[in-house]
């Protein structure tokens, strides 16, 4: 085993601490990646703070580095490479979702960066809020040159949440979008859809938004505590994405799906009440959106990259990581805390 | 005002009983219909059934019969001439719904065959278990030449019900479709999926049905009772149509989906609880859909007079209706009942 630093949270605690963390030893097709930067993702706070939990967890589940030692099977990177690591670390490979490049989708569900079961050795896996990650070589991408490493962390969960909905859906130009909720992932589905060149307009609770809505080029913001302009957005948006993390009554929303348009929340919501009425007044649909598959995720980075698109950070040292938490539940970042692990030594 | 004979429930009395009613008299553009057969639908066991309900009640919104009278600005229709008419009579005309010929999603909501509210005298709809109907002529269509006038009655309501997803979903030469529920809509879903040339399976609680889905076209069964069967039909439908009338957990179905297919419930299910996981874990969609527009239905009519489509169905002398509400109550009708209004005289 190998050992590194990370931060932890043992047992129900909530807040996490330095520790020193063991991964395993390289297999053939593994890489040891330094990792430098890891984006702050609301998951890692559900993962802390939400429900009962007795297991120790380290959060981090997009992160860049710098591949520091290669199995003897690996083809695709060196000693040197710069590399992004997602959600997923494995996944069957041979199910009919595999096969389709959306491992994501794994039928055997795939390996999560942390908290999943890897597929060898049944160990739970300890995620990006550390020095080093032992990762397959076939779940690392290439970190494109030209984007900054630290703004380019969060693409590789935040990022590809909305990457995916935005490109199944059809989004190009012309397209009219709305993303609900200016956060870590609004923020990025914004970019995103300005840049395919959709008519794109943010909803948000409030006009505050407007400004920021504007410097992401969106065209428009809808304020969806003000009845008069949701009445008027009514039937407007060929898709919603819909990033808002807390449980939330649908119906206002569908109703603003224009005919034969789709509402897509990204993230996890668990169960939701849907009046179906609000899909059958013009054959709306819903759907949901969560991280994506690798063919996808690479395809998102090179877009970025030919675009110049990386999240907008405040870059954190790691040690400060319980106070990003903290703020983050009270939604106070613009739009995502990246930890710098440099601090981690190593 | 005209006089003519039809059933109707009064107060809170589920039963029908034959009664003298009142039309009005003809507007400019209206149509007198004598009404010659007319289904029996789920609609209308609900109306009289469920809930509280204190006006009285004439069902009926899927029927064909004679013009016996035409309006002096009719231009379509002549005294003599077989129509149809489903459940929409009247829509405001002028929002984008009805511009767009959904009239079903009008923003000031049709106006219904049946319990609706007339748009000029406010006065409450009754539909078509009577011998006349007068209705604008906008809202009727030819009866197609060559199709039985009984069998088709249903096609105005049941038939265009399905019609509506399977078209809008881009059903065709080799989709992967089911359908669930093998009813009165489930065996027109059926019919039209074969003919659309969709590899169509019937999703049934029972094996019983095989006979039956094979007779109507269909190539495969899966009985939904069969946790074998189900879990072998993973992801491998594109379209799925649900015609289940009941309250039900959708997430079995939704997880026969294929990857970026749907999931279109048809009817009215009310609120219902989704897993969003189930959707997430294959980027599928929920949607519902319920009637038609008027382009829509004309085009339905004219797909079925090419392809010798109707319903099959059991005839009855409308005087039985209280017997066939309580066997449909029961499910028992292959695959719906229409009523034969002529023991009404006039």
């Amino acid at each position: 085993m190998r050992a590194t630093t990370g931060w932890r949270a043992d047992g129900r605690a909530a807040t996490l601490r330095q520790v020193t963390l063991e991964r395993r030893d390289l297999r053939p097709d593994d890489l040891a990646v330094r990792v430098d930067y890891c984006g702050v993702c609301h998951t890692d706070l559900h993962s802390l703070r939400d429900g009962e939990r007795s297991a120790s967890v380290v959060p981090g589940h997009e992160f860049t580095g710098e591949v520091t030692e290669a199995g003897p099977e690996v083809t695709r990177f060196a000693v040197g490479d710069k590399v992004a690591v997602g959600n997923i670390v494995d996944s069957c490979g041979v199910c009919a979702m595999c096969e389709a490049g959306q491992e994501n989708f794994c039928h055997e569900f795939p390996t999560l960066t942390y908290g999943g079961t890897d597929r060898h050795d049944g160990s739970t896996t300890l995620g990006g809020y550390s020095r080093e990650y032992v990762v397959r070589e076939r779940f690392a991408h290439p970190l494109p040159t030209g984007l900054d490493p630290a703004a380019t962390a969060p693409l590789l969960c935040a990022g590809i949440t909305v990457w995916e909905p935005l490109h199944s859906l059809g989004v190009g130009p012309g397209t009219r979008v709305a993303v609900a909720g200016l956060g870590g992932l609004g923020h990025l589905a914004v970019k995103f859809a300005v840049a395919l060149g959709a008519v794109t307009t943010v909803i948000s609770r409030s006009a505050d938004k407007a400004g920021d809505a504007r410097r992401l080029g969106a065209h428009d913001l809808v304020v969806s505590t003000d009845p008069e302009q949701m009445a008027a957005a009514r039937d407007r948006f060929d898709v919603i994405i819909d990033t808002i993390a807390v449980p939330h009554d649908l119906g206002p929303y569908l109703r603003l799906v224009a005919m034969d348009g789709t509402l897509s929340h990204v993230g996890h919501l668990g169960q939701v009440t849907v009046e179906m009425f609000d899909l059958l007044a013009g054959r709306k649909k819903l759907s949901s959106a969560g991280s994506g598959g690798l063919p996808a995720t690479a395809a998102m980075l090179d877009f970025c990259a030919r675009h110049g698109i990386t999240a907008d950070i405040e870059l954190v040292a790691s040690k400060r990581v319980n106070e990003a938490l903290d703020r983050l539940q009270r939604n106070d970042v613009r739009y995502r805390f990246v930890l710098d692990l440099s601090d981690l030594g190593g």
